[in-house]
């Protein structure tokens, strides 16, 4: 790793463990800043050292609660700017409300664009993200967009427990299938799709698995568990389907409403997500691993700072 | 009244009451909407109605869940632009954040400013307010800012219970001597201020009052009643100083923290305050009476709408 | 359909077949504006009637050559917005470089983003277009965006041609599955996909079919077809797997390179597209059938001039 | 003082002993630009010299006559920000129109943001000024704001006249009154209000003194002494009310109309201001001492130049 | 003329002679406004009567003093937008600075775009403005700029005197040839130039005419007269080539400096200008004619405030 | 030549010779990148190596295919910025649509300004051009311009071949009167013009010469020669005018349609013009003459990459 003493790394209230972790991989210190909550629900941010003409790195997920930490980030925005920083860097390891990207109905927002306009807006010069829900959200910005992927990392870690023998990719829906070509390419594993008419809980009437999945492994590959009951389904329905064993993997650990009770008591043998998000101690449970993408983004902060290109992280284009 | 048949008027969550107030003075229904928090905290708004090219009114008080309110909103207006709404109208009976107006440390935010551009940059066409906490904020807008008053309102009741006789309107700090000013020209009265010297509770040693108010009745007139503590504290001085009685009157009940208990258990013999934020019926206290502003918005909307000048509303411009 | 005398409807030159049946359709007359490539390849348009206050609608589609129409589009708003037009309402059938809609390597450009951010700045007010790429577009605008479906006529179509019996249908590739989930449903038909490991041409080693296509007829659905190529080994590839009878249906006939011969000597049975690409007489060929979208364009402008909701042209949502 | 040499500093015509005595401070050489107002009104800048990539400031106030310095202002901008100049920041020592700061009648301009927004098109980088009349001000801009303050040395010229003794620190009328406070807090001193009613010229019937006065030294304390006659009725007032000597102080002579002849005139002892406008010969007078707000800036400017935090200036944070 | 009782028509302090001959043309009042200039050299402009939703008209040439006259249009402008006025539309007879449209010399402003840039973002919906400097000044704006021509009433008044008999039109410099061309093909003659050499005053040595004016009558045609030197010089040159008779015409009658002076004593016969800039009783003299442009406003304002083309008004393009 | 060995450099499609030039004076290679058009029409980039906080130059001529190569300078420009390049600067030798600069009818486009639009929005720093048809074009961007000039370059050649004997700078027509000024004061030569009466082709009846030409040499001196004619036609008039030889002069050889053909079978005895346009081999001729600017570029971009004025590059001023 090279120097990278002259960085100005913050982290925000959403995931305190990943930004220490992405700090030890820079060799930096993180600086000092209280983000304050009044009893009135208001935020104020003070930040504690001088900012000026710095490179400025706020660490900061759009999860649960969503809406304070999307605020605490802007707040922290316009503090650095009036405070004169060089350049303002988010990186943003979950980029929520990434599924209201389109109008699926008439009158709809498009919230995904609103976060993108108001973090322009308000001074970031500059988004490091990573498995963004949709490709397409890079285009919601002007700015320049770093996006990072885990893929290559969770390919690792399903070679490790050689989960890349006799295994099949599967597709919970139809939206993720590119996803699941670019996972299985790297397990040399051939993929399948669940196939779910209806919007709701799958009912075994209506739903089917394309593709071969008899006495194989299943892999269930989606971009994140929120309610956990997509991935849970699927499980039933491979199981159903023949499969012998069945893991979800996932980037980002939502775990919403139910979710942990569902995952547990799931035909999911393990469940293998990774730290965008923080698990709190009462969500974690037996069957769940987690991969830190903390080192891709130590790596990818480095080399944006020397103003040394990313790609050098990845063998492959995002595409795969 | 006029005809308001054309008016589409929302009511998001923050007040519903007040919202429903504002519609009937209108002889309007309130729209369809429906405002739903995901399991994982993310908002999703779907407008159950055309709103192509019609005048859109949206209340919302930006109060405690601040950022929550906020968020509502801001969603909210982004859908109606997306809807192609002609005009989208925001009515905020409370601006949150509006003490975040200017920096009084070095790299603080100016949060009050971050809103009006975020209103702005969603698709804002107009915001109809009322009682700011300072009447620059108007200057951080470039869109109109109908900025409407309650003194008027408050000053009637006030004579209604007698309250302009023998009666001195105080300031509970240097900040607010001027809106004090315009009351005590309503009630012709005289003023005095409570001279607090340390930012923090009261401290006898170093707290006094500057103006006569021995054996008077003192009317304490601030913006917002937050925490309770700059009113209760006071009253308290106030009584050691002569007052025979102390009347706390503000526009913004937000109430936090502790504040309820301070107010019930203090010196102040009547706490009289607005409906611009909704107060919780678990909020309420027997010494607290309730001042509606629904008047002045349906007569300021219908005003609006008929693109007719809302000073008839007031007898004396808004500097008093 | 309502009276629409009102609208001023201009054709610039990517379509004037299509534009002339929207006019019919709505029931005006086409605007008389003149586009002029000068020798030295600049465009001038000169439009020969007033347009001050009125509601504008330009028509064109960002078809080959993609940057002279696209131009062509550009300055014509431009010419509208200096004189004074009231709204410049852009209604572009097939929206080019929409497939460059996020970076899939270093250092790409996001053209789609490109050209929202010019149809913006030159001055539009609104964009009515049909079957984008991917629905995250509509993100890419601050303007409102109106996304049609040509869904609904391309089942009717197939229906009309006992095109849902005993039949499949097929996603060419891994990224359209959802679309072909969505027409599944219309035809109440199983679906498929032909899951193609690299990006070049197929190979029929490391290509297969998933999902049970033997003894059936296959429908293989796409937004578009460029050079044809995609179809063509969708077609082979599912012949090879036993389907009976290979249709190929997309909505936007790009045609570009050797598509005409490569799908004119292909296993496709017929070839079913629409009309938001004129194509010209050179390119028709015998099994090639056209469904035109512009009854859909015309009751879609007719409500939007009016200011009516377009929901009401769909009994879905466009998820469907 | 650290080395200033690469700064580039430009003086405009508003006060030029200031920007010298700014400069001498730096220890650099003010750079030569020609401001010419041709016979027709029209301002022409010529630079003299490059300021390609190189850190500017522009020392002008905005006093009479305000319009054309502040287009002098506009058109320096626009001449550095065509010649390429690095970073453009704005020295404003007075920030005319600044009490336009909100709407007091409907229809009324809010001059003081207009200032703000065409300095930010202009091309601005940075504003750097002293004592605004409202800190509020700052809000008015989205680029960052050096907010300077004149009261340290304000005091330190009082204790240094032994006027921290006996001495009273009084408001001429409601709305300063926290900026009192805050010069009390320095001088360990009382406060007093002059309660003025009407909003013309004082009338004994209607004006008196909160607070306690008689027999004291009185210090009348505000931003700006404008046409002098809140400066001199609030002396006479107080002189009435038993004061011994009254003492005016403010931040920014304008000394418009009659103001010298008002104040000479006057029961003020002394009246003391700063330097950041330019007091002609004309217009001094006896009675008139004059803190230089140079060393302020010098300072101020030298670590800006640096990237290196102002609030090293201050012993306190701009709220005292 | 139609019924054009709905337009607000506004008048500042610029040009009060012409506004009143538009207002009469138009058949409304001039809507009352108050422009105040403080002691202190701000505006403050009071509007009153209510604007909102209306189409308001400004007059304001930006004419000596054209700093104050060009604050007074911004000031106006952001009350206007303030207040809720439907479209601003600014009506500028005269545009100052026209002539620093480009850099001439490094580090040079361009002040006219800046004044282009201060109209757009003070809230300016279009802008009517007559015989600018360069035509390219309209590319200036991004909002519609209706660019009106004098020509026609100048050539009129020329044929009404029999100046369009054994006449040459003669350009005074090398820059206004095309405007000379125009004038002379509408009195069917010839055109000369003055061609001088150096950037000062005439020199005999240097200068000469291009063109055959010996035993003509000139017409020395320019758009402004400034200093009058360029006017004077080339009557003087055009004399002793032998011209008979020396005419000057313009538009812009700016007079500064010794203007008036020169003209009188030139060799000038008559010197006939408009009345786009107010000429006081001073600067007029014997040989003076004005040809009111009164009537063109009052024409073009009234088309487009029933959004009819303005080109109806001229018989040929502005390109003549 | 200074160290430029920082500085990326890039050429599009438009002048691969002229690129190459100018990357030979500066002594720095040209960086890769790869410009694909696809079948469809659309247009691809892919940059090479990283551009990450780096300075850099895209060269490319706005010349047939006009819109081809503007719209691949756009979408260089965005996958520079979206690669987070430092500064982007467009070096544009032939800025096309320069002509249409202003408004000659009503509803007419001003592409120029169009296009510096959008250029501006795409993410463009800095332009640096030659030559533009008119120097308002400056006035159109916010960001900084450096317009080099050609002419210094142009009479050096002329003066090597003794084109400044005897010689007649003359005017095609009545709009670049100030350009041949500017070169008849390097040559110290007299001047005329051509007075051509309509705007089509030259009628005999109507056209004349303005100014002495007869026995001398003529140099017709214009900006650009786009179809020939109005070269050619003067080089007619003035050889009927008794002109001994003509030459023609011009900055851009745009040679669209039939100007080869024109050019060669016309009175001119030799045509000379520069590299800002790159002349095919077929359309290059006997008498014609390439005058290179590359070194005007290298200088000029050599000066801007180190921070130093370029108005070295010129002994006088752009008015000369």
């Amino acid at each position: 790793m090279q120097d990278n003493a002259g960085m100005k790394l913050f982290a925000l209230n959403s995931n305190p463990e990943l930004a220490n972790k992405i700090a030890e991989g820079l060799g930096v210190e993180l600086s000092d800043t209280t983000v304050h909550h009044f009893s009135d629900g208001e935020i104020q941010i003070n930040i504690d050292q001088s900012v000026r003409g710095k490179d400025v790195y706020v660490i900061q997920s759009i999860s649960d609660p969503v809406n304070e930490n999307f605020m605490e980030l802007m707040v922290m925005i316009d503090a650095l700017r009036r405070a004169s920083a060089g350049t303002i860097n988010c990186v943003i390891p979950y980029y929520g409300y990434a599924r209201a990207d389109h109008k699926t109905r008439p009158r709809e927002p498009i919230t995904a664009k609103l976060i993108a306009n108001f973090l322009t807006l308000a001074g970031a010069n500059r988004v490091i993200t990573l498995d963004l829900h949709a490709g397409q959200l890079q285009g919601f910005f002007n700015i320049p967009v770093d996006h990072l992927l885990a893929i290559y990392e969770q390919a690792d870690y399903l070679k490790s427990k050689n989960l890349d023998k006799n295994v099949v990719v599967v597709a919970p829906d139809h939206s993720g299938v590119k996803n699941v070509r670019n996972l299985a390419e790297l397990l040399k594993a051939p993929i399948a799709i669940v196939d779910k008419r209806d919007k709701n809980r799958i009912d075994p009437e209506t739903t089917s698995v394309i593709g071969d999945v008899e006495g194989h492994k299943c892999i269930v590959f989606d971009d994140l568990i929120d309610t956990g009951a997509k991935m849970v389904d699927a499980a039933a329905v491979l199981k159903q389907a023949g499969a012998t064993e069945v893991y979800g993997v996932a980037t980002h650990p939502i775990f919403s409403g139910n979710a942990v009770e569902e995952l547990k008591n799931s035909e999911l043998k393990e469940v293998i997500v990774t730290d965008t998000i923080q698990i709190p101690a009462e969500k974690q449970f037996d069957k769940l691993s987690v991969v830190s993408v903390a080192p891709i983004f130590s790596k990818a902060l480095s080399l944006i700072y020397h103003n040394q290109s990313v790609d050098s992280l990845f063998n492959k284009n995002d595409n795969i």
